[in-house]
């Protein structure tokens, strides 16, 4: 069955940004294969805040070419955004229904794993429903002191089974655990 | 020199304790080799309240053979207690005097490595202060949700250089830094 899978940046303190959107802390390294994992998915999930700020981003003409290529292969994936807000957008399909009961139909669909975007309010709502299958966490050797909590406001405790870590030569550690329900 | 190391435990939202301090989340692994990293230091700072807690405690009958030795080990160092009260204790010298002072006079001195054992309130003040040479944070495949942040009041960002990953068979995963200044 497809997976849903949580890939983001946090800092050594647990933010995934920082008080005022900072996310400059957040490395690119060539040997993460971000590649790799966008190939094994197909499908993309946004809250509406996120998918405006990065829905649709391009980024400039100076970008490595790794970084091109990566949000081309972004841009390439099905689109999903959760908005109370009704919109229309030929780049994305807009959801305002019940979340849990859409994932359970993605779920039932054949296709690749399905990556949750973000942000903050989003990751929160599929923590608490449990709706996440794989959490790759990466780790960066930055301490922020303040900014915005990957996690916030769970009703109860979440305990993970660790199935991989990889190092970085820039110093991020990814953890890749399984949710355990 | 002798350098003062951060060890501790957090949960992967970046927590020392839960929010009526708890620390049930927290595994003693036998692969951890904490006796390895005992050997090499000398001495153990506290703050006045983690000393109280934890400075002369002593497991229970029932505990495992490596927790009594661990503890065991842990008594024989030398304690200094950070403490703004007057206090006398046969088994550790209190001191009420500046920190970064303090710290500079030790490194100054013969011997092991320092351990600072904490609790968070001494720890900040050791971060803000770049007093700490090398943390030693152990993530544990836990989301409270809630609790006493490792980090908290830093007035700067902190960036740190990655030195060491070691997973271990419990889901724990430890990310060793040194200190960039």
């Amino acid at each position: 069955m497809r997976k849903v899978i949580l890939d983001l940046a946090v800092t050594l303190d647990g933010f995934i940004e920082g008080p005022n959107g900072e996310v400059d802390w957040c490395i690119l390294d060539d040997d993460m294969d971000f590649q790799g994992f966008l190939s094994g998915i197909d499908t993309i999930l946004y809250g509406r805040v996120s998918y405006e700020m990065w829905g649709n981003f391009q980024p400039d003409a100076s970008a490595s070419e790794i970084e091109k290529a990566i949000w081309e292969a972004v841009h390439a994936k099905r689109k999903i955004v959760f908005s109370s807000q009704e919109r229309q957008d030929s780049k994305a399909t807009f959801s305002n229904s019940g979340i849990p009961e859409k994932i359970a139909e993605f779920k039932q669909q054949e296709g690749k794993d399905i990556w949750l975007y973000g942000g903050a309010k989003l990751i929160t709502t599929f923590v608490q429903h449990g709706l996440i299958d794989i959490y790759r966490i990466s780790v960066h050797p930055t301490v922020l002191g303040a900014g915005k909590p990957l996690f916030q406001d769970l009703k109860e405790r979440l305990n993970l089974n660790l199935v991989q870590v990889n190092r970085f030569k820039s110093g991020v550690v990814q953890l890749i655990y399984e949710y355990k329900s």
